[in-house]
């Protein structure tokens, strides 16, 4: 666990000051559970902070994450940072149905395009892109594009990215990269997802 | 990531619905970031299905939860589930300071004694004991007690434990299993901590 003590000190010519408000780019990867869960806690820190959030969910139904978008949208209202959720992936399910790949393609592109307007125009301090390695994984959004439109935003946007097999390209440009590991889950003892757990 | 469905359905005479409201025990292990982080993104569904929440934090500095504090404390103050948070770990320290160990073993063991009452008196439905693997690993909490009083819990009480080092017998009883896994830290390469991204 950080204790703000460093291994080395770069010489990049910043202070503390400065390298505390460094841009993160944050990977969640893994077979395990806490991916998503764990950028959403993120978000809990960010909007403390006072920073507008943005959440763009590609992929999933969104019966898994409804727990956390009401949750967050009611923090953004309730005074504090705006929070925003888009999602793209309304409509799509986790396992691809046949014949429909090329719109859920074309609907991945269109998000991307929209989180780097999002990104040119620093609309957010804390993005979510919630299991946006699979766009990348299946080609629908280019990891190269992904990568350099990261190290050349402005300003300073935290940004997480969830989702199992992401990109080398992608953990190589990414801050933080975190594995989660499934050790054991109730479903393989045959229990059912639990209300309140699981979505 | 769980579908709903099951390897094998048990025969222990359940619905599925009667199933879908067993009490969860889980545990986010390993040495990576998010252990924490993703209970509170957990609690961001309990909260969301009605569920009273109790945080209890062991051992660590408080600064490195505030954000999330403060955001579980607003939505328990925003008219839905109340958000009880408590800090026995209030003036401890990461580290032990020489000389200290046997109040915090007291205070650790006071900790577990109120999370028992509560359990039995089924205070809270869903329960973050953060970090609290420490106060087991150092002998000041019996982890035999700990799984056997979860075992015994009445009602529907989830409860999720945090920390590294989590115990083989509380692994044994846990229904999931998260270990987080760092694979490449900021702090590696000398940046420091940054504001509404670590604290």
């Amino acid at each position: 666990m950080p204790q703000g003590k460093v291994t080395t000190v770069p010489q990049d010519g910043l202070t503390t000051r400065q390298r505390r408000r460094q841009a993160v780019l944050a990977v969640h990867t893994g077979a395990g559970k806490g991916k998503s869960t764990a950028a959403f806690g993120m978000a809990l820190r960010a909007w403390s902070a006072g920073w507008p959030i943005g959440v763009f969910q590609f992929v999933k139904s969104e019966k898994w994450k409804v727990g956390e978008e009401t949750a967050l949208k009611t923090l953004g209202r309730s005074g504090g940072a705006p929070v925003t959720w888009h999602k793209m992936g309304e409509g799509w399910s986790w396992i691809q149905r046949p014949g429909t790949e090329r719109d859920h393609a074309a609907e991945a592109a269109e998000g991307w395009a929209q989180i780097k307007r999002d990104l040119a125009a620093e609309t957010y301090k804390f993005l979510v892109l919630d299991e946006f390695t699979y766009p990348m994984k299946w080609g629908w959004v280019s990891v190269d594009d992904v990568v350099a439109t990261l190290a050349g935003r402005p300003g300073t946007q935290h940004v997480v990215i969830t989702g199992r097999d992401a990109a080398p390209g992608l953990l190589e440009a990414a801050d933080l990269v975190t594995e989660m590991t499934k050790v054991k889950h109730p479903m393989d003892a045959g229990r059912k997802g639990q209300q309140g757990i699981e979505w």
